[in-house]
């Protein structure tokens, strides 16, 4: 398999009201992008330092996935996504070896990426994204 | 304040022995160095992806702050790290502008980087350190 480099970090917050002035006024990184993405129950914002993204999350929902982690771990680094050339054919060679996946097939992500998600389990406690966009093809 | 990259994420976890098949085998990662950091009493197995480093953590000592942390919150992704031209540099300016510090002085931590670690309280919840390396100047 060939992961590249890590494509984003998803971090969990509260309020992204809060969280972005932190990541803009005291890292002296630019949010470029808000986005919803209804299907996760999250509102996210997007800043890039080097080859990676820094991905906030806040839970537009009290039973969201990201509300029931800060519940109970508190606020956070929620996942690495690592970028793959094929999300379709790392998740069958992960499947092939035994890792278990929460997604069997790729689905569509925040700025329209490919992504799935394996699960924590056999990930050593991480959860772990792999993702590709496929408008670099 | 100019952070280059995410140098490396550090991931508390049981085992060495464990954990580093799975980045292995599995992510198609290899282990470069290990090495034991014993005034933070962790065992420390490095990879390298695209820019970025992941550090494996194990503790050495049942009271260290990585078997605090696995006690607590599980294995997971334990502090993130930016790159920094200058640690102390960043540290004045992170001072001045309210974020509270672990150190207050760069030193020295695996690999020979100067590192300085933030406070989470100042940091959204994110352990987060700064590091700069020295041999790059």
């Amino acid at each position: 398999m060939e992961l590249t480099h890590i494509e984003h970090l998803g971090i969990a917050v509260k309020s992204l009201d809060e969280a972005i002035p932190y990541y803009e006024q005291m890292l002296g990184l630019k949010c470029y992008s808000i986005e919803e993405v209804a299907d996760q129950k999250v509102k996210t914002a997007f800043f890039k330092i080097g080859q990676t993204k820094i991905e906030l999350l806040e839970s537009t929902d009290p039973e969201g996935t990201i509300a029931k982690f800060i519940e109970k771990r508190g606020e956070g680094i929620h996942h690495i996504a690592f970028a793959t050339p094929s999300v379709k054919d790392s998740l069958e060679e992960l499947s092939a070896k035994g890792v278990r996946l929460i997604d069997k097939e790729p689905r569509r992500g925040a700025e329209g990426l490919n992504i799935a998600f394996l699960h924590p389990k056999s990930t050593q406690g991480v959860l772990t994204e792999i993702c590709e966009d496929p408008n670099k093809k």
